[in-house]
Order: structure tokens, then sequence, then C-alpha cells
């Protein structure tokens, strides 16, 4: 008989996805006979009208170029928690034993799930309630364990530190100080890695809380030495060290961090303290979209090929993981008992430092 | 004698300032055996102690690929009030008799101004008090009449196409609309241009004050029809309509234009009207930085060379410019009497409309 | 009733192709009413059996970021002569007025044909035979007249420039003289304006045959200063001036220009001559694909939508062309009444000759 | 006493080159208060007059986005087989004696010297003669063991990928062949990896010898399915299989690869066998040359600064290598033990052959 498997999407667009999509169907197909179903918009495809769908190889030709996923995805919150209209009023549903019901329903040999650190605890949840579950990790930010990387990260910082290269002839020019704030809310590595490839002189990431002193002394220190402009990246969850004399925002009360937030927060303070215009410029969006590297769409392909050779293997609750330069196996479980952070013990923070670059502590 | 050319750049820097740069001092070395003076951040450089120096070859190569300026460059308001300090007290004085003399003292046979409209009234005022300037007109926005483009547009648009681009994939992925905010304060050329080039679905430009209903209406025309999602470029210079019920950002008194401002203003309506989650990226700094286009780099470089030409001929208060394929020149005057707009009854509106994009009108 | 255009390309692909087929599309669509008819693989479609199929706005989405034609070309020698066989003989049939009566079955109230100097003529002889022909030129060459440029230019002339960037670090650190080939076979405006664009030392193009003794000059003159390294930019249909001693490759009875053929003649000279390491790059079809840049996108819309336009006005046996900022039209005699040519005497030339590079002569 | 370091580039130019340099001599000033010295075209540098000069932080600013080095390299043979005119004639001398001479003299506490296998080898060497020497692997290739990967191999693998993108556009418009010939002599990492991330049909290596028919019945079979058009990878050290009937380009007696040699053999191979029309493109020097990416900046620079960490703990003959995250070092002798090479039972031809990709076996 046919085997059937179906594959989702869920979380944030990432550059890479419709690699590791494409790579399921075409290695399902030939390697396995296998047909392949596409879930639409994450976890609501499997309760949706029409989520379901056979993806036939025709329907992934040509995707490998292109960002964000063709199964389109569901970002927001609780993908669980529905809202539905009943006896004309709002509620919201939880719809988690529909889903391990329709998963059951569709007769999947396995299901394919591609997504972040939420979406693979829901895939691990599934799994517990024996869905024959397997993991892809995606994460732009790099702060899923298990694997030394995933897709997207290196896209994502590709533009950051194009970015900075292009705030690096304004900043000359004009004897400024550039600030591009970076995503990133829990982990530095676009920040850091960006910035170490782009040759800025400020990095702050969430690992590290920043002093704004040091933040200072660096743009005053360059400035006598004569380069009298400066280029700072920073995370958008890097937040100041508690304990010192608070710089607040006119007009805020107490400091808050947001989209837009940390980043407006240090060009104001560095233009106050250091008497220099300054600029801030949010990244945002602009670090998921687009076609994916090289390397994106190699690790995408890899990781989608190895997602259906793992399901063959019945490795259920596991996802598809990069081991220096080879593709392994890890348990979902063991993958997300600790976040991935940046190691400040490192050679990378150590190779920031020794360059002089300043991490704000 | 050898001949004594100046050249100075005023204003926010654009890609292509270098190739001027090195254009005029290669041309001017070789076909006039002329010296070229380079005068550091803008008019400032002639006040300045050692603002003024030699421009070796040696010091122009390998900057034909560098965006920015490599004289530096003073944007900010008046370039004649400059902050001094007498008797303990600053005060603003003005500098114009100071920075006219200080041209007649470096007896320049000619001095070439790159700079946009701002920069170039006052070469013109110049040249009213007998300096022998000539102008090479530089904008990104694109609205220095009198030459049908100037170097630096061409990057911008490219660099916003792409910023197009990029979010394409994560508005179809996470049916959403995206709103990005382009540079273009008076002139929506950059918006105009880079909204039809990347498929924008609503392009908002200064000339054509919107209406917010037409923008909802075309969001909600693509949903219905199956398109659940929308890119709307808008110009940090567009704003609504007179007389129409106002629109307003929860804590604004009333309306105002800020950078950022506007496509934030669209993005909150678009979000309320249509019920459709949207996101507000603002380009900024990032479209007049990095690398200059290839045609950036060959009008630069035209523009430079032909300034030097000119110069020679002694056609001063005159400043360079494109039509068609040619390089010619025309008078200051003539140049800043009517600023540059986006024709409304021209075939790029029309092409535009055509295609269905909704200009907010 | 409703109107039925139909829509072919003919000869190479060039980026922007599908910007115009799309925008032929929209406009009929939306501004006439008008349904458009696609032809496959140039005028081979309308003589083969389902050559001719509605275009749907379906089926023109998401293709304007995308290098080619969906609509397929056929690029080679006469379209007119057809292989078929016959009683078990393959002949050449000719086609051409079985091509004019299918255009008449078919209907079409304006046929769009885009394409190059060869397809425009066959365009003038359709229109002769009354067939409502209306042309869109698409040259990568710019070899046109009658239109200040072409879409795919711009593109052409970007990753051309591209390479010279990536050829110089490798000379530089290398100490060599690299040679890289480009397109133009009887006109040199992508080297040209690729070659000054990219910074190179020495352009050949076919308006100006070059003699063997200048290029040695300048690449030596250039050692002798110090810069042990030089970029030349060959135009594939450049050639050695008459009457020089010539130079030949080794087992070359004569030499005949041929693709790889001239710059690897130049680079085999200049290492014999110079004493230096050369090394020769063809950059061929690299230059025609991939996606295509803001400017080949933005006219490319407008020339589909013109077009559009200019048949609803009854414009037959004219083409669009850009003339300055604003879009026109012009009678296909009369454009390709003589080639378009590097003008020797205009100021591009005079450009590159005051930057100080060689042109061969 | 100051420390003193020297540091040379030796074979052939790769992105990320000048980050390495940067990143000692900002980490050997600031970690280490040493000097640092810059040998001048690699090994030549020190037996040549002005060979060595004090590499300030002035002189590496601004040089981490751009490609080559700004060191110079040597890449041809031996570099310790000189030229020189002895009493009027020409004559190889042997200086290695000389060379390890020179390094006791300048007095280095380390020798930082970045480069290939060869480059290895030769350190090794001066290594086992006494000179305090570090290793910084270099090679596109990728195929030097005892590091996951070197810097230059992503930027080279993202060229390559980008130009099968725009063959692809080409290919199928005009429902031809288009063949890809990549780097690789030994190794054929970057023509397996750009050929995956570019969607390539068949991917040929050095080590998988090829049979034609392979090749043939894949782009048949492609053809059969409705896709008139395919894409060939090859990597320029991609040979065919012993003892099939050989294929002969005409002219040539014995089949023998040569820069551009496979490409155009399978190109002729396919063009005759399938009735297709088929075009070669040589990426060549295009591959090594221009700003590195992220990863080549970011490897580079960790590269660089673990040097300067490694020379300071005493580890000399032996080099920083890359292992999944984290910098490593390993002695030279392992890492020249064996070549790396495409292992032909890992994940990355297991994924290949899984997505139907032809390996031309």
């Amino acid at each position: 008989m046919t085997k059937k498997f179906g594959v989702l999407t869920g979380g944030g667009d990432a550059p890479g996805l419709n690699a590791v999509i494409r790579a399921v169907v075409k290695t399902a197909n030939r390697d396995y006979g296998a047909e392949v179903f596409g879930i639409r918009n994450g976890f609501d495809g499997l309760v949706d009208v029409e989520g379901v769908s056979l993806l036939t190889s025709e329907k992934v030709r040509g995707i490998l170029p292109r960002g964000g996923t063709i199964l389109g995805t569901a970002s927001r919150g609780n993908p669980f928690a529905r809202k539905v209209i009943q006896d004309g009023v709002e509620k919201i549903v939880d719809v988690s034993d529909l889903v391990v019901q329709r998963i059951h329903e569709l007769a999947f040999d396995a299901l394919i799930v591609v997504g972040g650190d939420g979406t693979m605890r829901i895939s691990l949840e599934l799994f517990e309630k024996h869905c024959p579950v397997v993991g892809v990790p995606k994460t732009i930010d790099n702060d899923i364990e298990g694997t030394d990387v995933t897709f997207g990260f290196d896209t994502a910082v590709n533009i950051a530190m194009e970015a900075i290269d292009r705030l690096h002839t304004t900043a000359e020019s004009h004897h400024r100080v550039m600030v591009l704030e970076l995503m990133g809310r829990d982990a530095g590595f676009i920040a850091l890695h960006a910035g170490v490839a782009g040759g800025a002189d400020v990095i702050l990431i969430p690992e590290i809380p920043f002093e704004f002193d040091r933040v200072r002394d660096k743009v005053l220190a360059r400035a006598e030495a004569g380069r009298h402009f400066s280029i700072v990246a920073v995370a958008e969850g890097a937040h100041p060290k508690d304990g010192q004399p608070v710089y607040r925002l006119e007009g805020d009360e107490v400091y808050t961090p947001r989209l837009g937030g940390v980043g407006r927060l240090v060009a104001d303070y560095v233009s106050t303290a250091c008497e220099m215009e300054s600029r801030v410029t949010v990244l945002g969006h602009l670090q998921r979209g687009g076609s994916p590297t090289a390397f994106d769409r190699w690790l995408g392909t890899r990781f989608g090929s190895g997602a259906v050779r793992l399901a063959e293997a019945g490795g259920f609750g596991r996802m598809v993981a990069l081991t220096g330069t080879e593709i392994v196996d890890v348990s979902l479980e063991d993958a997300l008992a600790v976040p991935k952070r940046v190691r400040l013990d490192g050679d990378a923070v150590a190779t920031a430092r020794g360059l002089g670059i300043c991490l704000g502590d």
C-alpha cells in the first residue's frame, strides 16, 4: 500500500522552508513511493476545510529559490486556541483533541512538522499522544539546541551584514553613529555574527546586559582616534544592566523594551552622551524574506530529505539536526531541554573582544 | 600655469558621489593638466583649518565601487550659519562672506559643487558673487528639474525593490499586509518606480493625497479574490487627502507626518479597517548606502567628467545634466525654477493605474 | 464584443520579458476588457498545435521578478523556415504564408511582438501583409535605434560590472591581467558601460578596431606606475585593426573571431607581449539570465502597458520606445533604418578617454 | 619586549583572506601588545627587498568586505624555486634555506601562514626546521581535512548557485541544456553544494567517474516528462568512467581534461546524444573574487583571531580549524595526512540521489 506522509510549516517564515517541502516531496515520492500531503497554515490546516491536499511534484517545481512557504503558516500564539462563533457568540475553543483525532483519521504514516521551538513543543505533545511526528527545526534566531544551526539564519545574517555595509558609508560620510536593530529576542547570534562580519564597533546582545557608559566610551575613543563615526548592532532583546543610572527616553516613565525600542534607546543615548548625530534603523521583516542563500537551500534540502529517511526508519518524536558536516537526529525532548544562547566563554565572544568590539560590558 | 580646481560634496550622501570625485580628478589631471583640491565636509571645509587638500590620483584609487563620499559632507540646514564660541558664549555667525572670500583667495579656476537643490541654490548665490561655480546635481529622490535623472536614484530604487521582493514572501506566507515606507519627502519617484518594479498593490506618493477608503477597498478586493495579502509602498511624504473622516493613531491629537509616520498610519489603519494583520518597515538610511549600481557609477562618472569639460569651457553658473542618452548642461537658474514632481498625466502613472495598482485616489 | 490580443516573444531571452507579458495581460484585461492569448516559442506557436492559449491573470502571477519568458522563445535563424518530414524525407518548408493566414484566422485585434531587430523586421513584413502588429523592442546589446534603451541591457551591464568587481581583487592579489569577454557582436554598449562602471583599464568594442600595441602600452604603463595588474573588458565583436602585424593564436592559421575568441586572443597576446600572467573569462549566458533590475522591470512594464495603449490607438506597424523619461512610439521602418552603435563623438567615449581608459586606438 | 608576529598569504586568493589578516593584526595588537609584520606575495616576500613591513591598524582599515588579499600572493608551483639571473644566465635556485634563515633573522615570535594544502605542506617543513609556524587553512575547494570547512568556500558556492539560477531562466525559455563548469579539481564540493542549492538536474564530480549514458538518460527522461531543458553542474575535475565507449571531441585524439574541457565535452555529447541545443559556461575566476559572504568574513575573522591565540599558546606546527561551531586546532601533520573528498556514503550524496539528481553513475 502506498505510504502517506503529511507536512506542515509552523511559526514565522524563514528562507529555506520551501527547500524543505520540496525535498520532502521529491524524496518521499522517489525513494519510498510515498504520497505527501501538504497541510495549510500550520496546524490550522488540520481542522480547516480544504486544509489538506496532495503535494504533487508539479506543485513543488521552481520553489527552491523562493522565500516564505508555499504551505502558509500561522505564527500567532497557541495554535490550538481557535476563535469560533457559537450561538452568535465569539468563543475560544481548545482544538487540541480535534487535531490529534484528525491526524489519526488522516492515517499519515508520518507527519513532518517544520517549525521553531514552540512548534517543536507541540510536536512533542502530539508524539506523546501517539502521533507519528518527525520534526525539522526552523529558527532564524538560531536558538534551538541539538543542531549546530538551522536554515534561515545564514540568510538573515547576510542581509543584516549587507545593511551594516550600507550604513557604513553613510556613517563615515556624515560623521554619525548608526544604530541597527536586528532580530534576536532571547539569543544574540544574528547581531553577533552580522556585527563581526560587518565590522560593527559595538554589539549588544541579550546574553550580555549592557552598560550605557561602555557604549559611550567606545564611541568617544574612536572619535578621539580620528574615527568620527561608529556602527552599533543591537539585538532586539538586548537590555541595559540593572542598577545603573537609568537612561530614559523622553516621555517613557519606565523603559520597556519593544520592537524599535532598544535601538532607539541606544541611539538617543549616544547622541546625548557623545554629542554626535545618531540614527537608528530597524531591519525587521527584511531579515526573514527573500531568496535563501546557498547554505540555507542546501541545509533545508538535506533536512527535508533527512526527515523522510528518519520517518521511514520510524524515528518518531525526534528531529533532524546538523552536527559538524553531517545530518543526524536527536530526540525532541533533548533538543527542547535547554534553549540555545551565545556562549560567553566560546571563541566567538573571545574573537569579538579581541578585535576591540565593545559588547556593552 | 597649472590650473586649479576645487570639488566639494554637500547634502545627504548618495551612491555615485565617489564616482563623480574620481572622474573629476582623473579628467582634470589628464585632459587639462589641472590640479584638483578636495574640500572636506561640504562648504564647511572652506572655513575649517585643513579643510582643503590636494586630491592625488592615489587618493581616488579604488573608490568607484564605494558608497558615500570620501570628502565627507554636511547635511544639516544652512551651511553658512556656523556655531562659534566668542567670549565664552555660543553664537550663530553668518559665514557666507567668509566663504566667498576664501573661494577667491584659493584662486580656483573652477569650483565643482556636487549636491541637491539646497546646495545648488547656494552654488547659484556664489556664482552671482562671481565665484566660478559649476554644479553637479545629486538627489536620490530625483526631484531636480533640468536633468532626466541623477545618480543615486537607481541604487535607491533597486534597494527598495529588493525590500519589496523580500516582504512579498512573508506577506504571502503569513496572509499579511506589509507596508514599506520609502524616501521621498516631496516627490514620489522612488515609491512609484520601486512599487511598480516590485509588484506593489498600493503605492502612495506625495503628489496624490490619498483616501483611506481606497486603500481598504483594494486590500479587501484582493482578499475576496483569494489573495490574502497585499504590499503597500508609501513615500515618506505621502499624506491623506483633506476633508475625509480623519483616521488617527491612538494618542495623536492631530496627525503629523514624520519619519516612520505615514507608514505606521497606513498599517494601523489597514489592520483595523480590513481586520488583517499588518506590519510596517521603514527602509530609511539603507536606501542611500552601499555600492552604487552600474547606472549610478556610469552616470556619476560621466557627470564628473562632464563637469570638468564644462568648467574648461567657462560654463560657470551652470550644471551638468542628462537628457536622453547625452550629457548636456543647463543654467542653475533654470534648473531651480521649478521642482521636479511625478507627472500625473505621464505614462508612468497611466501604467501603474493600468496594472490595477491603487494610487490612493 | 471582447477584444482579442496576441503576444509572443522572439529571439534570445532578456530580463524583463515577463514584465512585458504581465503588463500586457493586466492592462488589456483591465483598461480595455480585452483577452490576451499567449503564443508559445516565438512565431513557431502560430503554426504548432497547442501553440496559442489564453493568458489569464493567474498565469502571469508572480512572474515579474523572474528572468526568461514564460512563453518560451525560438532564437535560431529564420523562424519561417521549418523542418518537416514529408513522405519520409526531411525538408525545409517556408511557412510565412501560413503564419500570415493563421494570424488572420485567429482574428487578433492586435498582435504584440516582443523581440530584437530580426524579430522587428519580421513584424514589419507581417504588418505589410496587413497583420495588426505592434512591436516591443528587446535587445540586451542595446543595438536598436528609435529608443534610448531597452529592457535587459541594464541587468546585463550590472552583471558584467559585478564580474569586473570580482576579477579586480584576484587581478590585484595575483598581479595579473584579467580579460573579460562580454556580449556585443556589433555594438559595444555593454562593454563600454560595464567597463567604465567597473573601472576597467582597457575597453575594446566593435566600433573601434583595436591595435595590439595600444593594449600592451597601457598594461605596461600601469605596471611601471606600480599597478601590477590590469582589467580588460572586451566585447565579443571587437576585432583588431587591419594592416597591423597580425597576432595569431598558436594553431590558428588565420584569426577568426568567435565566441571566446577575441578575449582569449587578447589575453594570450598580453601575456606574451607584457610578460605578465593573464586569464580570460567569457561571461556568456550569465549576462542574460536571472532576476531583472528595477530599471528593466520598470521599463518592461511600461513597454507592455504602452504597447496595449498603442494597439488600442491603432498604431500598427509601430513599436513603443523610450525617449528621455517618456514612452513614445516610432514606426518600425524608421527604427530599423539604421542600426544603433556607440557614438564615437559622444560624451560617453569622451568620458572613457578622459579617465585614461585605453580604447585600443 | 614587544612580541613580533609575521603573516603571509599563499596560493590562490580566496574571499576572507583580508578578514584573517585584519583579525590577526587587531587581536595581536590589542590582546598581546604584539606587532604584526606583513609579508608580501607569499613566501617570496621573505627573500624580496621590501617584502616585509609593519601592518598598522590603519593599513587593515576597511578591508573586511574586500575580496583578495592586501598582502598579495604567489600561486605558481614551488615557491622556493626562484628564477634568478647569475652571470647573465637565467637559473632556477632553491631558496628554501634562505627562507628558513630569513625567518630566524626576522626573529618572529610566530609566523602565521594562510594557505591551501601546498602552502600547509611548506609550513610543516618550516616547522620541522624550527620555524614557529602557525597555519590557517584556506581552500575554496574545501579539500583540506581537519576542519569542517574553510572561508572562501561559502562565497564560491553562492556565486555558483547564482549562476545556476541565471542559467535556469535561459534554459527554460530556450529549451536548452545548460552546462556550468565549476571549480573542483580533486574534490567536488562546490559542484555538489551549488548544484543541489541551485536545483541542477545532473551533477558530475571527480569522486564519481561518470557514464555518458546516464547523463543522456536523465536529460531525455526530463524531456519526455515535458521538461524540455536541463541544468548540468560539472566540477572541472570530473571525468568519464573508464571502459565505456569513449566520446571524443572532434579533433581530440585522446580526451584530456583541461580548464573548459569537461564542461564542453559534456555539452557537446548531450547536444548530439539528445538532439537538443546545449551551451557551456565556465565560471572560472569569478568564483574566487568579490566581497566575501557573512560566513566567510565571520570564519576568516575567527581563524585570524584564533591563530593569534594559538601562537600565544605556543601551538607551532598546528593550524586552526572549525569543528561544529567552535574553533579548535589540529596538527598540520594530521590535517595533511589524507585529502578531503566528498563522502560517497554521507547524507549529502544520499540527499542528491533522493531528489532524483543524476550523479553520472
